[in-house]
């Protein structure tokens, strides 16, 4: 950890570095993955420093609210493959496309034009086999020095949770979908 | 739950009303509580809902970023109390302050003008029984149809866990000030 990289936590002046940028994991079957990532962006954002996201999951009505608030403010939020379909049934395909769509979050990280990347259910292709979490973890230290990544999804390979700083379990304690039989609740749900 | 309080989910229009407004539970010793209910204000903002988070823990470093970025958006920020100091330990005027924040936020609910209101570390005044729990539960039964309640901090008590809809615990499963003997990282953890 050089100078360069402390931060004078009392400015308020422009965003200085981190002194050690984390690996965050957002795991577990609850709710609340995308959303703390997504709290943490905004709140980055408000200390002006430079975000985005980048989503494994096409866009749905499921992350429709987010886009929509991140698009109000400019923080930039990427849907990778566009319509691309996961479980096509042909795990060569799926794998192709896990390690394209993963060579776009590469490009984004080692630009070093970001402070904070979220990698929103990223873990999914990880866990499928179809993207080697040694890969992953190899790039992940080759990061530069002032880029923070979170990643979120179900099932963090232990490989991940090794290497990450922080890493929080959402667990499920109660849920209205299968305790009450709701619907998704618009503004409260996504 | 009648007809107008349903909602054209395809919509791009004006707000609806939700189905059933949820009362929402982040709890547990992990990180994400606040960060997740900030993602939910941020999104439900983002959809035009009117939103605000009440603070019960007074404004530190440790909330400096999320104040920023919703006074850079205009979502509603407040503090309550000011200055004040829990654990004065003098129980009844740590009971008196508890009733008295608590009847702000009941203001503010019962305005019937936001779709979600967070009470952000509203668990520890209702731990450590400055506030009865029951109270609390019973008013939340006659907020209005339209109003999310999020409600963050550790240690929820069994009584509002069995009350809200939807409850997840953040589990910490590794910290960085824990293991690696790191400060807290300014636009990443607060």
């Amino acid at each position: 950890m050089s100078d360069e990289h402390e931060v004078d936590e009392g400015s308020e002046g422009e965003p200085k570095l981190p002194k050690k940028a984390l690996v965050v994991v957002n795991t577990g079957n609850g709710k609340g993955k995308t959303t703390a990532a997504l709290g943490v962006l905004f709140r980055a954002w408000g200390r002006g420093y430079s975000v985005c996201m980048l989503q494994f999951i096409k866009s749905t009505t499921s992350n429709y609210g987010e886009n929509k608030a991140a698009k109000k403010v400019g923080i930039e939020m990427i849907s990778l493959g566009g319509g691309f379909t996961w479980l096509s049934k042909d795990i060569e395909k799926d794998k192709a496309l896990a390690r394209e769509l993963w060579e776009q979050c590469k490009v984004k990280i080692s630009s070093g034009e970001y402070d904070v990347v979220a990698l929103d259910e990223f873990t999914y292709p990880l866990a499928y086999g179809w993207l080697p979490t040694s890969d992953v973890v190899e790039f992940l230290k080759t990061r530069p020095l002032r880029t923070h990544v979170i990643i979120t999804g179900r099932d963090a390979p232990q490989e991940l949770i090794d290497y990450a700083d922080l890493v929080t379990e959402m667990r499920e304690i109660k849920h209205p979908f299968a305790d009450q039989g709701l619907k998704a609740q618009p503004g409260i749900e996504f």
